[in-house]
């Protein structure tokens, strides 16, 4: 049994939901080192999340964020931590609804994703900023 | 440190919230072979998803798919992607806010589950189909 | 490649949102024995939950319960299952909406969490109990 561990920082993005399959696949070392596993990805943050989705379709990303935003609305008057603006609750509630880290099995060598499978990003702050993950792959 | 992977095709199922939990068990290769270690469960779909619940009571399940019927509303005007139907991006969306995988540990070689935990096919879909999970199990 | 599972069981709190990041912590097993790996931490329990969130301002976590209270609402009629009280159901349906583990990277033999990441016991029910939680260290 093997671990490797790994950061990997993501540029800066604007507010919404975007694909990082291929940037995740790529910092992974060694491919094909381990043949069976585990890749766990896990974002160092409260106002931005990680989640699989659609891979194809660019509109389901836009519905993502057309959909977070009514679903966790911003201005609530009830909101008491508001300091740094209208977007920043909203950013912790929907970080928690979406998650903070992603385990996906490897096998043959390669992430098993279904074929409509992607890695997203999900960037809840209006001016986000680079966003630092912890990957870490374990197995044989 | 041992690792056993294995893939499990669920039948069809009509759209809600299913028990699963003697499915998966049953699948488990070598019961007993590791006692203390992890078990993971992905599903490789991004409108079905999978959770844990309560177990006793088929109701829960009953007002699980009425709660997020209402809380991720069909038809709504501002979606851009439907061209599968009504219920397509709601499905992208629950799978999102109820998840892709299932972490549980193994204690004294079988999964430790709390006595009320059961394992949900979450079905998103009016017509779903079979569904695939990757199981792996790791530990000593 | 170890492993090292133990159970932590936490004192009854209150409905909310509690910081438990110096209790889990505390528990973990040989610090700095494994250097690189993995933590899981899971809820054995379907009506109480554990996330990751902000762990500076305790405002943040009184919104958190502001917030869930709305999306979750109480005494809806559709509800089947309700024979344990108004709380029941919708603490069902939070436990599913935050999640039941948590997956965190050790690096360095200890807990990768980002500069304001701390974890959050989420209690449902007007009157939880202790809650058991089962965690499992792996790595090198």
């Amino acid at each position: 049994m093997k671990v490797f561990q790994h950061t990997l920082q993501l540029k800066e993005r604007k507010r919404g939901f975007h694909l990082i399959t291929t940037e995740i696949i790529e910092s992974l070392p060694q491919p094909g080192n381990i043949i069976i596993g585990m890749c766990h990805i896990f974002i160092q943050h409260t106002s931005a999340s990680i989640t699989l989705n659609e891979n194809a379709d660019p509109t389901v990303r836009k519905d993502f964020e057309m959909y977070f935003n009514k679903a966790v609305p911003e201005n609530d008057p009830d909101y008491s931590h508001d300091s740094e603006g209208p977007d920043d609750m909203p950013a912790h509630l929907k970080a928690a609804l979406l998650g903070n880290s992603l385990t996906i099995p490897i096998s043959k060598g390669k992430l098993a994703l279904g074929t409509w499978q992607g890695i997203y990003l999900c960037e809840h702050r209006n001016y986000g900023h680079r966003r630092n993950l912890v990957i870490t792959v374990w197995g044989m």
